[in-house]
């Protein structure tokens, strides 16, 4: 057989991401990780999740084993549509909700219910890679929206999305992931928000918003400061993701999105095809732990073990860090987000790092789609206890000092 | 917001089943149903899947809740490779595997690998829907193949691939149900098996051989009878798809497909972007149901379940069906495939048996590419028992023999 005659284009684009080459060495005992992605598993309930699995076996028996409806269990969509009123966003009136395998899911069938190959897809610079190899998939072209310490930078949403019109090109979405972004941690202002939903409008293009880090904010944030571009007066058709995966287990595939009804419908039809429905099992399990209270209960304490860990690696940083490199102070997530020198590779010292000083991180070069970001790098505070972050972000600072000193 | 302009090529194209609109009508209460086409709960093995489901969380805890590997947890894919060898199917050498949420996932993974729009798909006349609408939504063109009480006509497949071939069309594989086929319930026989994987080798398409109903044989088929494409001595291209739903459970999204690696590999970079990985509770939970040996005392006791249902089905067509009327003797799996005299209109008919007769069942259409078999209908005898059935059929072959007189 030719490969290479049968597989379809977007096949033959399809590459492994550059940062799993770095997985096998940054699981090795021993190393300090402040790379990867991955909810702590101290994190799971997996007591109270063991509990409600034994009961709702006992008492529904095969029910919960046979197919479901595709959009996902009713009286989950039901407690989900609760779940989002309080974030500012209605279903009903011509808006839906339909339950995914993770996110990952949602933005996959976006994907195929919106793009056609060359259609442009705007993401901040830099974005998730996990998205940005979904987009490729579907053989968009990408391209980068400037960020700061408040966000998409407007100005920029706006100029870019006038020269591509005027080249031809078809915007078809933003992908924006407003509130502690992966990988950056950085927050969309809320008056941000306003002027990026107006300009999408304006431009005719939808936002794909993906909040799966809302739920986790520290101490000191307003409801306000983080409500969804999908709640303000002019978000009817942003289509928004969220996920149980950071804030309860992302082992039950488990998330949902929201959106204008003529738009779910249409990735109703994509996710029948894709695979029927999702896991009963998942659905119900994640239903029952909200549904008694739980969940609200959990996401405080989940908040208070992530702010702990970020406020160790913040101080640690300011303590330590040598003149010449930034940083942002995520005010909830997972990530915090670097910049070195310029002309510093980050990718070579990330390997470095691992390797010598037993000691993990990101480079960020991959989560930029025009190239650049070669100088920076994602650090996650999610794994690790605070006496190893203490003595993780030592080490790095030195090794830091001594190639800034060599430079 | 203008859907017509943001949508996809494929999102414009996409449909809902011309099943679904009777869905409704099926499930009303007091309705002997022979439509749909879900396992029956009653085979659900809930009680050995509560009991391995509190073990494993106890034993295992957080690590359960933990994203998984792509391709699948391990241990569960050592166990497959152990499974498809019982079938002839070698894993290694050359050879890959991967668990999917479904086979639905497994077929719309393929088809984001293989097809671009206008490529051939090659399916049987009749052939599964689900099937179909994720090959429609790559925009494939799809292309009947004959089919007779043995399968797919060799002869016919041949001259279809050398009609193809002459027109200038990439046929990029054959898509087929070799045993007990959704929805006919024929089997295609070894001899024919043989010359269809000669065929595809010399014309260079691929077979993508769906295996959902496999070890759901009745009693005097032999493993010769049903050893799959994939296992013959010239089958190390084909993809061979199989799945847990029809024989355990749907609920748990457990599915898996086996393939060269230079497929698997490909398979694996397009679910990572699809949904990074299937669910961690429903594998561990599979596999543990099967390295205990419950999925082969379990098995035994499926066939024998369904068998009975399929006896008891035929004996009460064979008794009461008027002439004119034909159907399959299926050995194995949960439908057959009926046939009315030609220009009788099943579809109207089934809309007015489940009305007036409050029997329920699938016209054909549907499940043809190319416009025909409007006078041909699917049965399942997986719902109902033994009296429900022999009623049922009773009922309906009253019903077809006043509308054959009526012609």
């Amino acid at each position: 057989m030719q490969p290479d005659k049968l597989f379809s284009r977007s096949a033959r684009l399809m590459q492994p991401s550059p940062i799993r080459r770095m997985a096998g060495l940054v699981n090795q005992p021993g190393v300090i990780s402040f790379a990867g992605g991955m909810p702590n598993p101290a994190t799971f309930p997996d007591k109270d999740l063991r509990r409600i699995l034994d009961e709702i076996v006992e008492r529904d028996g095969s029910r919960i084993f046979q197919y479901g409806i595709t959009r996902g269990l009713p009286e989950f969509c039901e407690l989900l549509a609760g779940l989002l009123t309080k974030r500012g966003v209605t279903i009903g009136d011509g808006q839906g909700l339909m339950v995914t395998n993770g996110s990952q899911q949602g933005l996959n069938l976006v994907s195929q219910v919106f793009l056609d190959p060359g259609d442009v897809v705007l993401v901040e610079s830099p974005s998730y890679v996990g998205a940005l190899a979904c987009f490729r998939n579907h053989q968009a072209e990408l391209v980068g929206v400037a960020q700061d310490e408040d966000g998409i930078v407007p100005e920029d949403l706006a100029e870019q999305a006038a020269t591509l019109a005027a080249a031809g090109k078809r915007v078809k979405f933003l992908y924006c992931i407003p509130n502690f972004q992966n990988p950056s941690g950085v927050t969309i202002t809320p008056a941000r928000r306003a002027r990026i939903v107006e300009i999408a409008r304006r431009h005719g293009f939808l936002i794909v918003e993906d909040d799966p880090y809302g739920e986790l904010y520290f101490s000191g944030v307003k409801p306000g400061d983080i409500r969804p571009l999908k709640a303000l007066p002019e978000g009817e058709d942003v289509i928004y993701l969220s996920s149980f995966s950071k804030v309860v287990t992302p082992g039950l595939r488990t998330a949902y999105l929201a959106g204008p009804e003529w738009v779910i419908a249409r990735l109703e039809l994509a996710k029948q095809a894709a695979d029927l429905c999702s896991s009963s099992l998942d659905q119900r399990l994640i239903y029952e732990y909200c549904r008694r209270g739980l969940y609200e209960a959990h996401l405080q304490e989940v908040r208070d073990f992530y702010d702990v860990k970020c406020q160790a690696m913040l101080k640690a940083m300011e303590q330590s860090m040598p003149a010449g490199i930034t940083w942002t102070r995520p005010r909830g997530g997972m990530f915090l987000w670097g910049t070195l020198p310029g002309g510093m590779d980050a990718e070579a010292l990330a390997m470095e790092a691992v390797q010598h000083l037993r000691v993990a991180f990101i480079h960020g070069g991959p989560f930029f789609v025009d190239g650049t970001g070669q100088n920076t790098f994602r650090l996650t505070f999610a794994k690790e206890d605070v006496p190893a972050i203490e003595q993780g972000v030592r080490l790095l600072a030195d090794f830091f000092l001594s190639k800034v000193a060599a430079l």
